[in-house]
């Protein structure tokens, strides 16, 4: 199989860097086009991203030398058979039209079309079956391309373990604590100076997100449109911390009929989804790892299991308000930024839609 | 009026410290006599302390010289019209009943005793009343001393908010999540290597003491000993964070009668309390502050609000699952700990019980 | 004595904001004019700060209410005696000259004008006389006002030691490693991203400040303008660190004559300037601080030593390559900054310049 | 080629579990053998650093079900081809003896032995050929063991860097900072509240060890004993900064002979030493990698070069006061302890003396 050819637009961003590093030797998809704002447009990448690289990991080689294009010129991704998009919102809103329009599926990152009525919100775990509004989204536009987005990077951490419990005993409530890390507000992002020694307990926007977007995660396709779930109803507090990386949640639940202990863990422990069906090449072999000691999982030493694409969950106990409490945790430039993107790739390749 | 004769009990520790620094010049009590384990009996009070002194003030003129004497010998306290006791829950257990015994007030932080039947446990805006215990407890055990204790730091980030709603409207549950320093953990407490760049979402006991010492708080006198309140239910989540000091908590709230936004706003204004009608020296003059900006309370920015007595709240705003949420905030070793004890100190003073 | 009426142009930045809070109840100076970008111009100043307002202290009743006016426009700063510049280089550079020139003396914390010739850069306590260079100044460019101002922050830890020192045994030279906390930036400055867990060995441009300032602090005025010192020739390596404020410097130092460790820190605890003869209200009564803890100064323990204006001094012990070595540590933002500004002024005050 | 059989002691602590984790699939040594103090005696080795795992990395499970020996008792290592020693100095003096005594090499991170006289202490790529040493030791003690030791870890980020000049040009002289992590500091190591927003310019025997232990290694074997080099003359200020891994330093340097910039730069980026002539299998392939960027080496960045045995360069430039300077970094608890011990261990193996 030869690769698809992948551009990625914002590719000098923090989550755009990630998308980058992450696909180098990809097996599926080869990196051919890059593009940025204006400023950076017509330099090569190493040139663009100089003095403001911030991975951990070198540029990847294969890309150090392709020439950045200015992301408003759609034409100049003629030749990718995709692009990841990892726009900004504003940009986004119009230009991920604009390549759906010329043909180009649009693997999203954006919060810009999460709630468009047609456009699927994608967890692979939990709503693989979403992509079937594909075809009816180019129907009604007329468009060859099409544009996919994946959820916010604040709810992984609670989505997936909500969900594989939701599936069988309906949980009706969560009441849900976040502690976020700095680089999920890109960057510069967050001044050094408001969270050394601090905790600053609002992040514009993202509780919103953090209620709203699983409602449609779990609603399902009617007609032209998706209609959202109207439970669980979720209350989320929203955090910035002083970690690097890893988005933590507190979870309290409440169930339609309380399920045991054991029995939640028996069932995070042999969750599967589609994506470990397919052995989709981004796709954790365990989505869901439980830790059975009092004190995990913790932002640094969990954030990066299963190369930070699985979650982790940990202290499930009983909850004096609701029935059951527990804590997740997931990386939020990986599982929550350009890994969850790769995976929706790859969940698109596995099912032809690229 | 002559100052009152203070002993400090465990007064080499982070709280011991912080009791002989927020005792400099106080206006009713003066620091006589300090306390420690054998290791640091028989050296004055800054040769036992140096090299650990962990405070950002000097150590106070006025107690540098004292003799450390062991904690252990009740009778080295004779001196003393009444002891804040810092020690640890081990040692506090028995030292504090000796103490009793022998006919010196205790006003403690230990945890030791904070579930015994005739022990008041005290916020002073919340239960002044509960101190009419105290001649129970003499009673009881014929003792001319007696023990009065506070509640565990952690709480203090919500019960007084929580406290002042629930007089009115009946607070039915609370779900909590607290963000708490590492001062917390006493010194050295939490190793750096646990914490740089982590969230620790587990502290030993915490959780506990978060959900149930209200509950005797909100309680009464029921004859010879307390007897719990049974709402709110709490459901808490204790996490430690990589901030110096200053416990953040969010809180969802569930009431019997759900109140109005800007009701619950004025209440937290104007609440007082018998301290600030007392006028007491560390009595805040706002023991609830509320900040009407979108990102506050920040704990840097705000422990420190009425040199650390008062509690700051913000962010209130309906709750999707319970009625409504907010942020509290409290400086853990002064109002959650030496200052508290002061204050509880001061409250028995202007009683007549000191 | 009538307060006199000061303005602060850039009022709304880390720098403006801090001068703001410093003045605050000023014996002698009364804050009634503040500027900043166009963008701010015309809003007061609570409204120009809000959600930006980075001090641990509340914002100045006095000034709350004050109208924000354009830093441009130069007229709109005709009832100030003087100003207080915090405007950055790009700025300063022409608009100070034309305050200058509008008869309106300029206190600068710009780096702008600290090498233009007839330029006064001053710390008090070492070289007060350069504010004989005003007359020099108005005269060779027909200006009423004047400009004087203050060196980098970077080198307030080691400057007064050194010179303390150099007087009598004369440094010939200096190998310095500073360690900078990233209020030094501005705001918002670092990025969490950039210093979390992470040190940077590099500021832009700080080396170079840090070695060349204080050849002409040590200078002497020669005719129209600054002569420059020659030595001490000094070595610095300036590192971003991940505190919040305060600027630690390791320090080595090599003398024409060796003196003795204990003449050294006689000298340094003796140590006295025209500020502290004067009693200038912000001047330290020790400007120099040596602590005989083998771990002292530290950062977050010494910054704020005589309300920030001291320099903490410790660890002086032999060096093996040069004579001997000691560790200094100043507050960037009030010595190092508004506060060394302030003291600026108060000396040109007492000395009859304003 | 069978896989020597290797114990560890002191096991469990930060640099024994290390020496787990980077000994997995190793594919010269086998770990077979744990032991520690006589508290986690008789445990399996999952059991007994449960709680307190501080890698993260996974427990490797060729090691979790070994039963962990008291390290006192020589006889339980029987088994063993030779030990890696992470014992703390104080019980290293004398079990070392007792385990080369008893015929097992031991090759050791503790300083007990740095200066005994007949044991060499190695980088490899600097003083392989003083291991030539052993046979004179074995001689001199009637051991069928032998002692093999390195140096410490603050001094590795600048001593290969140093030593690749010297060679050619004559080190004279050394001002050197150091900022070191937190984890050099063992675990539990730098309590929390000493760290955060904090700098520590003082770190127990840190700057004897950094200015000693260079002269024994660049000293040669003189009869029965090391001569130590008597220059270059080493000054170090040693600090400890808030960041988890990895101690940088910046070096200022006086030559002989002063080289040029570009020559510095060739002799860094050619360097090669023993390890990796023979390929040893931990041995990085550039062990001096400069970085031309203005900014780097960054702690974070750069720490886990050549999965962190690489020591990077950065920022070279004229000295004002000496001849040149720069900045160092290398991982402290891989290349400065438990990689370098292994590095060393995979020398004597090629050397034949394992």
């Amino acid at each position: 199989m030869d690769k698809l050819r992948v551009g990625v637009l914002a590719a000098t961003g923090m989550v755009g860097q990630k998308y980058v590093s992450l696909l180098e030797d990809h097996p599926w998809f080869e990196v051919v086009y890059l593009s940025a704002s204006e400023r950076s447009a017509g330099k090569i990448y190493e040139e663009a991203v100089k003095g403001r690289w911030h991975m951990e990991v070198e540029i990847p080689e294969a890309v150090r030398k392709i020439k950045v294009e200015n992301a408003a010129d759609i034409k100049s991704a003629r030749g990718c058979d995709f692009v990841f998009s990892a726009l900004g919102s504003g940009p986004a809103k119009e230009l991920e039209h604009k390549y759906a329009e010329a043909g180009i599926p649009v693997v999203s990152n954006a919060s810009a079309h999460r709630h468009t009525p047609d456009v699927p919100m994608i967890i692979p775990e939990i709503n693989p079956d979403h992509i079937d509004m594909i075809p009816i989204q180019q129907k009604n536009r007329g468009w060859e391309g099409f544009i996919v987005v994946k959820p916010n990077c604040s709810l992984q951490s609670y989505m997936t373990p909500l969900y594989a419990l939701h599936e069988k005993f309906h949980v009706k409530s969560a009441v849900i604590t976040t502690m976020q890390a700095v680089s999920g507000a890109g960057y510069p992002g967050v001044a050094s100076w408001d969270i050394i020694d601090n905790i600053v307990p609002y992040i514009s926007g993202e509780e919103e997100k953090s209620e709203r977007e699983p409602m449609k995660i779990l609603g399902r396709i009617a007609g032209n449109e998706f209609e959202y779930a109207t439970e669980p109803k979720i209350s989320a507090h929203c955090n910035r911390v002083p970690v690097l990386d890893g988005h933590m949640a507190t979870v309290s639940l409440q169930f339609e009929e309380k399920p045991e202990q054991e029995e939640i863990i028996r069932i995070w422990e042999n969750f599967k989804g589609v994506p470990q069906e397919l052995k989709l090449p981004f796709a954790p072999k365990h989505p869901i790892i439980y830790r059975r000691e009092q004190d995990r999982p913790q932002t640094r030493l969990d954030r990066d299991a299963e190369r930070g694409m699985a979650v982790t969950t940990g202290r499930l106990r009983e909850d004096a308000v609701l029935d059951w409490k527990f804590v997740g945790l997931s990386h939020n430039t990986v599982r929550g930024a350009a890994g969850g993107g790769i995976l929706n790739a790859e969940l698109l390749r596995a099912k032809g839609y690229l």
